[in-house]
């Protein structure tokens, strides 16, 4: 054993192989040992189902370096297939499944996380999808099968359903909530749940899996899913036992606690990626945040503290994107759910722009939701659903965020603007004109109050054409079209709230502004989002 | 005449008509009159290329609105082919070419801007195109047209000549400056240039025209290009000859000057638009940006003011993107050369990354630009070129400039990842990190700097693998592939300045750091974007 410091790190994937290779880029002397428990370090995972689908036909393309390449390139000494299973803090060593004990000076834990496996009868017979081992797992599984479900429709598991939807097989969706995609709010995940019938994947939603066998799930109202193949995509849990099990202090959920510099409460271990808790960015408190993106991010920052740097990592937005069936759902920060939970005071924006100018060919509607503190004007968080385009716009608002502009702000961001890429007014700053003007005065009603609002006497106007309003509306709305408000608003009550929509909710604004400006009404709202929106509030989710 | 106060706006496209849109939802019973000197309001003037190329086929999808629709929606008194040609001020009057003299208690001048015809024979032989007539004029002379010759290499004339591609003529650009696209700098354009001439464009730089005929344009040279069509894309002036009359403050490149409210001189009278000037974000010096996007936002902005809100314009960054046969050039904020002209210390980041991850189908590369202030970290602008992705990345940075984010904050933003939409590190969290190492000592060299170091002895490393230098290399490089550097690091003097280079600057950077850290040679540096912005830097623009 040379008398070079050693790093070792545990996990060789996103944290552990971005932590392993800038660290030598940073120290040429140091010696740096990754302990891999599966077969493959630095693998695409997110790029997995793709490959089960078809669509990344070659297994090599997923594996972005082997253990010898790592060598060759970075003088790594990578051990896959060790699992660490004990670290001797005292000592400074860990000790590995093959009875191997590696000193070290300093170690990174970087396990990532664990499927988690629910408690049921022959749960056995479910795949999951974390590791190449899984994917060839489920790639053996699929010729000649004809039947899958998914127990969990969180982002993996869709994935998973579209790309075995791709191989041919009857894909069934068994969620346990209200809706699929919980970090979305309802009326959007409805978008999203929606594409997903139409391209044959059955969803169940509030269902329960009580049994798997070879062939089949059962679920709690007994009803017999076919399933040749059966997936459990519930969720992860943080592959934090190693350090529990060496006294690490770790968060309720399981999440390693570390500082600013990533450190655990031992200051010779540091923790990143799946494995660790985060700092949320709109409550500071801890978070578990599993994405690739973030772990990549404080390798290379663990890296650097290991060398003598100080730097310090930023709460986390959670800022993600899955994309099914052509469409993409996107989300950055908190959704309403969660913020009025927290017991904010909540200004909500939806809209449904297109995502370039509507004049040039291949114009596709994005939907967009805001949700915004009404007391500091601060964005809480967002959502983006469209074919095209949601990625920039969620992008931008994470950067936003990040920033620390306010929701004004974004009706000043000069973003560029040919009629192939973007709008004159972008749907970024149209959904900043529209919180300017919340916050100077008009009111808007959202989908889900509409029917209590109803029922207490408003008056709903509905300010589409009459084609429009033929082809589809709110039950008990009256139609008047816009360019005829200003003639017929007389048909109106003087007294008494007023509610209006239209399609998307532009019309609606023009038509809110006309009647508070003609004194109709006592008061006069716009239905946010419109008709798009409450009908997708509507849908089945 | 009634006792309603009145709005005058001169133009009714962009600016003008976002001003009088807005102002009729802020004030029901105002007057609003709008007087445009062409036969159309409203128009999508971006658009109208892509009518001549027939990529929007139908002239009717340009037409956003007509007199008649603004009557009817908003109560505005539309005039088209109404020029205004004076203003008394003390009267409050605006005079029209029809002799009618109309009272106003604001005034709103978004004329917008004349295209610049040089002074040559000729001339007048020449269209340009900024309304519906120009492009009818336009559409009139393409059948039975084979060839056609644009005066200028700007955004417009480049449209153009794809356009006009599209309709099987034979283009040739006449630029008289030294490259096409002067927003971007050489070894940026010169990608767009490569991708006008497979197209089948014919680009002339330092070339000036000097004669046009009814089928040819003749430059300095005597060249004689065939042109059945000719377009001045040269560029324009702001339409301000109104307001200089009136004895309004202009800049000395003619821009009606306004304060922060985009009030003039007078403050019964506001400007907007291409003829208004507008303060720079970087050096918050007066500035022309003729720019849509920015008109529609000020239109809001202006009607806010009259309506009686205090707002302020910001400084503006000229973000702008075009699209070119399938590639995209952006641009936000101070290119090179301008940073450089302005006395500014510059880091320029050259990068190449995918635009989203390799591993799934479809990459397409990037080539990103950024320069920074290397005093402050500053982001001052940014330039990419692209088939996929630039104007997301574009956006991202100019929504980071205009939050005051720093070049490293880069490294840490939060964005979607999924395969298909970006990669684990995105294209902007790695032109962080490179400004990040920058900041941290680690030194690069620029394409055009690489000469005069080899003159004054560096030895020059290539560590691309043997078959990439095989295939093009920079004269007098050695080639050590990286994975064999560490071995043969012996080769290399011990003392002296060492440039190494890669592709695309990311083996570099790994090379560079292994050198430095065994202590070969005097000083380490990397060649900034690698062999691929040394041979952009060198083709021919």
């Amino acid at each position: 054993m040379s008398s070079r410091p050693t790093t070792v790190i545990v996990g060789g994937v996103a944290g552990g192989m971005s932590t392993a290779t800038r660290l030598r880029r940073n120290d040429e002397h140091r010696r740096i040992i990754v302990l891999e428990a599966s077969g493959h370090v630095s693998f695409a995972n997110c790029g997995l189902p793709y490959h089960v689908g078809g669509v990344i036909p070659e297994r090599e393309a997923l594996l972005l370096h082997t253990p010898d390449s790592l060598k060759e390139r970075f003088d790594l000494d990578v051990r896959v297939n060790t699992r660490a299973t004990a670290i001797d803090r005292h000592a400074r060593t860990v000790t590995t499944d093959s009875g191997e004990v590696i000193p070290y000076d300093t170690l990174v834990l970087s396990p990532g996380a664990t499927p988690f496996l629910p408690p049921i009868k022959g749960i056995e017979h479910a795949l999951s999808l974390r590791t190449v081992e899984d994917v060839d797992r489920i790639s053996a599984a699929v010729p000649g099968a004809t039947s899958a479900v998914i127990i969990g429709g969180g982002f993996i598991g869709l994935e998973m359903a579209e790309n075995l939807r791709r191989r041919g097989l009857e894909v069934t969706v068994v969620e346990a909530g209200p809706q699929i995609l919980a970090p979305l709010d309802a009326e959007m995940a409805g978008v999203v749940a929606k594409r997903m019938r139409d391209n044959g994947v059955r969803i169940l939603t509030n269902s329960q899996a009580t049994q798997v066998t070879a062939n089949s799930v059962v679920t709690a109202d007994a009803t017999v899913l076919p399933a040749d193949v059966t997936i459990a995509a519930i969720g992860v849990r943080p592959a934090s036992s190693l350090a529990e099990d060496a006294g690490l202090e770790t968060t309720g959920r399981g999440g390693i606690v570390v500082d600013s510099a990533q450190r655990t409460s031992d200051p010779h271990i540091f923790a990143l990626g799946d494995a660790a808790a985060k700092k949320d960015h709109v409550s500071d408190e801890d978070t578990l945040v599993p994405l690739a993106q973030t772990a990549n991010r404080h390798g290379r920052l663990v890296a650097d503290v290991i060398a003598g740097r100080q730097v310090s990592s930023l709460p986390v937005l959670g800022t993600a994107i899955v994309g099914l069936f052509g469409l993409a759902a996107a989300t950055t920060g908190w959704n309403e759910k969660r913020a009025r939970a927290a017991g904010k005071t909540v200004r909500i924006i939806h809209l449904h722009p297109a995502h370039h100018a509507g004049y040039y060919p291949g114009a596709s509607q994005l939907h967009m939701k805001l949700v915004i503190d009404a007391d500091t004007d601060a964005i809480l968080g967002a959502q983006i659903v469209g074919e095209e385009g949601a990625d920039k716009r969620i992008d931008i608002i994470a950067t936003a965020m990040r920033a620390g502009l306010s929701a004004t702000d974004l009706a000043d961001l000069e973003l560029a603007y040919a009629p192939q890429f973007g709008s004159a007014k972008d749907p970024i700053n149209i959904a900043g004109f529209i919180n300017d003007n919340l916050v100077h005065g008009e009111e808007t009603v959202q989908w889900h109050e509409l029917d209590a609002r109803i029922t207490t006497g408003a008056t709903l106007v509905d300010v589409r054409s009459t084609t429009e309003f033929a082809s589809g509306s709110i039950p008990g709305a009256l139609n008047i079209p816009l360019d005829e408000l200003r003639a017929r608003h007389g048909e109106l009550p003087a007294e008494g709230d007023i509610i209006v929509h239209c399609q998307v909710g532009l019309r609606g604004h023009t038509a809110a502004c006309l009647l508070k400006n003609l004194g109709v009404g006592t008061s006069v709202a716009n239905l946010d989002g419109g008709y798009l929106t409450w009908k997708h509030g509507k849908a089945t989710l």
